[in-house]
């Protein structure tokens, strides 16, 4: 219950961003619905392929095809409101990608899935529906440019929430502490503007490169 | 019998549509002929991966590589002929989306998948090879882009599909209905050249804007 | 036992060539992380999902991922050494098609397939890695472009590995005959700098064209 609930939260706001990115695309109506429902049903499609589950859950009914197309509707119509805020999107988008990190991994859990079949299925779960549409408008997904921990997030997230899972800690905690994990870690990453070194022009410089940034970290 | 012929015509026209945009996008023989069979099998292995189907019925015979190799093979020498037609791609196009919805409809309903799932799945078989064709050329997808309603004439022709099956009209009237309706609604969409709106700038105005809209529309 | 070893190998340089290639692209430290990864897994994925192997192998086990992660780790830090090397991501790339091409024909004929369907899940394991990893930095796949002969050798070597395994050449000779001869052809087509031909402007006259060009070859 508490699953499938969360499970609605996460496909909204992922097709709420999908759809955000739609209108700045210049997409039209049908364009931004269609990114939309890809964004939100990408990662739960691309989660029950890899565990067997055909046809996909997400086919089945008409719940997830109207939870995304009414997050499409909001968007198209309200867009100024939320584009308004800063960095909407990505908010949304990291919030969409604990949820579905954390409610993939225990879904996979639940299918008797080795515990690191189902962290890793998790991250697939959390980053699919976003790289689909990313990859669907023509860009590199965030996924992959600089500046962006998306998938450690993602991952701490995941494996939090088998290992409580695991250590019996039930669901409701594995899903609270693996989506909130995953969340925060993110928006920090965000907030603070964390970057990850590039690759280094000569291999000695940038080990000692690196050595030093871990010294001269400012402390916050 | 009637089934397996249609499918090889859609995976022809379909072949043909990656050899043309092929072409145009000055690739070499080979590039165009991947191109080709990829668009004319790639919502064929989509719909099997999501019914189940493993390995894809693609991949057991000669057939359908060799029907979409001798597409590509007319394409790369008579392409002229084919590219002075106008708007001939998206046509073609048209015919490979509104065959593969109808035969991908039916077939996941006779593997006993639910009426919805089946309509679903069949939008998928129409859409996926042409996905993966704008994807690989580093295209937005057709699907996505301004004024060219395409999901949606697809999705009335799965659906229409499913529904005659299912109201006992016979697997042929299925496909005649289905295919015919998502056919000749997308090249309606074409040739009146209809337009989705965009998202407004303002809700309030926007709606009122599609009351506007609705109200002020020319007559034919 | 050789057979997983080989794949180690192929997963490593394949993920080398993504990082090379996320270096080139200025991605950060995890970008070329996650892109190594996926382009060292993506065609096992693709192999297992076509096979109904789910979870995939790859979800399986720490093996794979370390070995990715190791090789994106290296050409993180050492990426000069790779990359003054000429044509260095030209060379992984065709070793890790072969291989994967090789190894993923064999392991798709001991899944039971038919020597045809095996031979194409070979080409797609092979090429499914470079496809995602080109298509994730927004680039049309090295398949695609001009003047390089990519599918062509793979599925000759994948054609070779089923056919020596079931002439009952043994798994050993199967792998190293398949292999050896996609890569080698791959080399030859970069070193020959052999181009396939355009799409000609008039039918006839390509037609012709073809002709001239196998009469007129220059001996080597």
């Amino acid at each position: 219950m508490l699953l499938s609930v969360l499970n609605y939260v996460g496909m909204a706001v992922f097709a709420a961003s999908g759809a955000l990115i739609g209108v700045r695309k210049r997409l039209d109506a049908f364009g931004i619905w269609t990114l939309a429902v890809l964004t939100g049903l990408g990662g739960g499609v691309a989660r029950d392929l890899l565990l067997g589950i055909t046809p996909p859950t997400t086919f089945k009914g008409w719940e997830n095809l109207t939870v995304t197309s009414v997050a499409a509707f909001v968007v198209f119509f309200f867009h100024p409101q939320f584009g308004s805020l800063r960095r909407t999107v990505d908010v949304l988008d990291a919030f969409g990608v604990a949820l579905f990190a954390s409610t993939g991994a225990l879904l996979a859990v639940h299918a008797d899935t080795s515990p690191l079949a189902a962290a890793l299925i998790g991250v697939t779960t959390g980053l699919g529906g976003g790289i689909l549409r990313d990859v669907l408008v023509n860009e590199v997904p965030l996924l992959l440019r600089g500046g962006e921990l998306v998938a450690v997030p993602a991952l701490v997230g995941a494996g939090l929430t088998v290992a409580v899972d695991q250590a019996g800690g039930g669901e409701v905690w594995a899903l609270v502490v693996g989506t909130s994990v995953a969340f925060f870690f993110r928006v920090i990453v965000m907030w603070r503007g964390w970057t990850a070194p590039y690759a280094p022009d000569n291999a000695w410089a940038g080990i000692a490169g690196l050595a030093r940034r871990r010294r001269d970290r400012p402390t916050p």
